[in-house]
């Protein structure tokens, strides 16, 4: 079940560095590509910064909606990842050509891809100079939700193989993510 | 052993959103933090964007030195990690203190951290509007190496348990990377 995450708990999602799918529209143009570059810059209110190739639709769309969703696909969608960062949304809609459905977001046009563990809706800041300079697009996050399936309580907890997250590497392989690990602070003596 | 990463293949390095440690000097003064909020930028040059608090140490000698590194610290310094990350360099060295060694970096004045299993030397571009308003910093990377145990052939190889990188949540929590999945691009039809 899609649950709502607080706002001060959002950079969980993307703290970990996983995949993510970009959603933007614009009027009735509506695409998805995938971005390995995405990643949080503040807590509360959340803000993230995500990197969006100047030749892509997806550029276009965001830079007429000044907004996008991040959405967070876990093990099971790894193969439509790669297919949808692999060709241009002006080749063709990519949502039916890859099997992918959308949910509507909360407080934003874009849509969210459905079967993805975790969203975070963003609206972009006034950092024109960054975009055009960098491709480095800078947002406040709206809004956040995830799958009560593998997030839950402020936490992760990867039980499922098939909803674990994706780490791009290149040329499409990955990695999922692994098992849980404990750093202890201090030192004795 | 320690081996060049051609520039070309430095982002792979970061791209599947390892934990860092973020490695600075100014003068005598070095120091080491943690930071979980760094990614690729471009690739070749190849960029990094990072989040350096101000309130930090590190933000004072990387300020001056306009220079730093993003050391990829393997499982078996998952403590250190913590432990660097929990207080600041300002009230005691923290080499000694956490039982890190430094190595000297090939471009860059700035120390590495003996027993991480990748390195980025990377200087500032001069960004300093986004420096000042999000405690985000764009660099170049002028130098890229990595442990040949895991990092090969501009590949990760991640058979040793106690050398697979480490990617964090909160609260001294953190997952490993898990197994390599391979995407297919395209469907039938």
């Amino acid at each position: 079940m899609r649950i709502d995450v607080p706002l001060g708990k959002a950079y969980l999602l993307l703290n970990h560095g996983p995949v993510t799918l970009v959603t933007s529209r614009s009027g009735e143009r509506t695409n998805v590509m995938a971005a390995s570059w995405a990643m949080p810059l503040d807590f509360d209110p959340p803000k993230v910064v995500v990197v969006i190739d100047r030749e892509t639709l997806t550029r276009e769309l965001v830079g007429e909606s000044r907004e996008f969703a991040l959405n967070i696909p876990p093990r099971e969608l790894a193969d439509s990842v790669v297919a949808v960062g692999s060709r241009s949304g002006r080749d063709g809609d990519k949502w039916a050509g890859e099997g992918l459905a959308t949910l509507p977001a909360d407080r934003i046009g874009a849509p969210l891809v459905d079967g993805c563990i975790a969203w975070l809706e963003c609206r972009l800041l006034e950092e024109r100079d960054v975009e055009r300079k960098y491709d480095l697009f800078i947002a406040e996050v709206v809004a956040a939700s995830a799958d009560d399936r593998v997030f839950s309580g402020g936490r992760w907890h990867f039980d499922d193989p098939a909803l674990k997250t994706v780490h791009y590497v290149a040329g499409g392989q990955f990695f999922t993510i692994g098992d849980p690990v404990t750093g202890r602070t201090g030192r004795p003596g």
